[in-house]
């Protein structure tokens, strides 16, 4: 196979204008589709709740690169953020953004800032913290999302990325939030969440950024990659493909001696796709985890599958385990309506 | 590129065990992800509404080829289906199975089968109500769904494929059938919705069944298929690859054509994904049908965006358009509850 032929083959293969409109064609479509749940703002690249803000509720603002949908910008919605911020793929949105978005949320009762441990995105959040603590008088409160084990801990590491458990973060300081809870409140759970949950993703193909036009990197043949990221980086390992069933076992070792559960601990359990992974496979690969959970002592006690954070038309998966208490099931069961995740509401 | 890289690339790059298993392990896996709502039958292959047989209720049917998850098996639960029965890969299930799921569900109010028109389906159904009205006593009615208007029409054809419109027909029926409506009365609306709603669908790939191990067709770089139907085949033509708007208009042309909606029509807008495109493509396709079809005077009324009735790991996107009236618009919106759609429930 040459190059060429992988390059033009990847390329061709996306719904897309230009290369250069992904990013506004795809929040103008998801506007269009959700008129009543939310808003969005040309001018400042964001995504907000309608009838934001919303008198005496927490406000929470997220955002990162694009090309991770739904993640952020598909969980805007009663139950859930109140605005999310979209750079261009991959890339961090820009301080004058995030300042923009957590204005126009804030009612009163203060902001929380979900961010993602990721460099460009803990610098422009802080930028805009900055700002926003100089110009106005809005309490912001912030949480840094570092749920990866495959970047967590080793000397001189910057700790984990933030992958799946933003979106656990989201939705249960959004269903916090919306219960009226203070900013002390909804910031504390949010901590718990992220401190509760650890991710590990594995990678079965690249993925193609629209500008660049060709695969971030080069996988031979039945090879996959262990411990990837949400942008398209390789992973920490490379590995021959295995079966759904050792994929489970590889991916239940790195979170569980991370997380070390309590015994008989009540988990949610998250397997996400990354893009280009049909749900039937999704749905294979939960029962794996969930069968392995059960023989290792554990309760998946909530289960969440589908492509929520994903990182392009990537083929893989992640796994999310968070250890839930009542009070955080509470939270998850609560009304939620968003372009991506809707029950109850 | 040769053949056999590309081969090699594609099967190795599916979350299963053996491909034997796919069907199996994926039931096993959806109804451990969802027990509050479904159950499976393994010996019948059928996924079922938990506490089914409803009394007073009827019930509905379908089934088909694996490889279009989530339809049917993620439409199960309130609000849906109350059975969905499995093939193997792009095959149908056999009588033996829908007997079995008909007979599981049926309270006394009779069944409804919901058959899309490919010939196995068709075959088979037929068989098994054929084994029903022989041996028992349930009222048994069917709608066929052929929505696609790349294989309707034309002298000595079958008439189109059941496919996008199949989704709507299981939900409109079903939140009739949950409102205690009768046998005609749920047989009507489906046969309502079907004949309102029309379909077209674009491959930007192949797809890979398991046991095969190899893409079905051939697609060379730049070019894409138009008027694919839902187990692999090709389309009806061939075309260079296209940008989203120009993708629009040809879908639009294909189904308004065929369609023909009163002027000033209100449409409820599906568009659909393949199993390999993710969502931020589908929506930013959704912008460009949306606005085109203001542009045309027509009224997008209701939009659902994701990847339900699909094509293993094919990317790609199908338009369904359904006319909906003040009825079907009521019935979209009451309580729904199924693995892959959940609302107000």
């Amino acid at each position: 196979m040459t190059r060429d032929g992988a390059v033009a083959d990847h390329r061709m293969r996306k719904i897309l204008n230009t290369p250069e409109r992904v990013v506004d064609d795809y929040l103008t479509g998801l506007a269009a589709a959700h008129p009543g749940i939310i808003v969005h703002d040309h001018a400042n690249r964001f995504i907000m709740r309608a009838g934001a803000p919303v008198a005496g509720k927490v406000g929470i603002v997220a955002g990162g690169g694009s090309g991770c949908e739904p993640l952020h910008t598909g969980f805007v919605g009663p139950g859930m953020i109140d605005a999310a911020v979209a750079g261009e793929v991959f890339t961090s949105p820009v301080p004058r953004q995030i300042v923009a978005a957590t204005k126009a949320v804030h009612s009163g009762a203060g902001v929380l800032h979900v961010i993602k441990n990721f460099p460009g995105e803990v610098m422009n959040f802080g930028m805009a913290e900055e700002i926003l603590d100089f110009d106005d008088d809005i309490d912001i409160a912030s949480v840094l999302v570092d749920d990866d084990v495959a970047t967590r801990g080793g000397a001189g590491n910057a700790g984990g990325r933030g992958l799946g458990a933003t979106l656990l973060v989201e939705r249960m300081a959004g269903a916090a939030a919306e219960l009226g809870h203070c900013l002390a409140q909804v910031t504390e759970i949010a901590e718990r969440v992220n401190a509760r949950s650890r991710s590990f993703g594995i990678g079965l193909s690249s993925c193609t950024p629209p500008l660049r036009g060709r695969p971030i990197f080069d996988l031979p043949d039945g090879e996959i990659e262990l411990g990837i990221g949400i942008s398209g980086e390789p992973g920490r390992e490379r590995s021959s493909m295995l079966g759904a069933g050792r994929l489970a076992d590889l991916m239940l070792d790195a979170v569980l001696s991370d997380l070390r559960p309590s015994a008989r601990a009540r988990l949610l359990v998250l397997v996400n796709g990354m893009g280009g992974t049909p749900d039937s496979e999704l749905y294979l690969l939960y029962g794996e985890v969930a069968s392995r959970l059960q023989e290792r002592g554990f309760q998946p006690a909530l289960a969440l599958v589908g492509s929520f954070v994903t990182s392009l038309d990537q083929a893989g998966a992640a796994l999310t385990l968070l250890e839930i208490d009542d009070e955080l099931n509470e939270l998850w069961e609560r009304p939620l309506h968003t372009p991506a995740l809707r029950w109850k509401a």
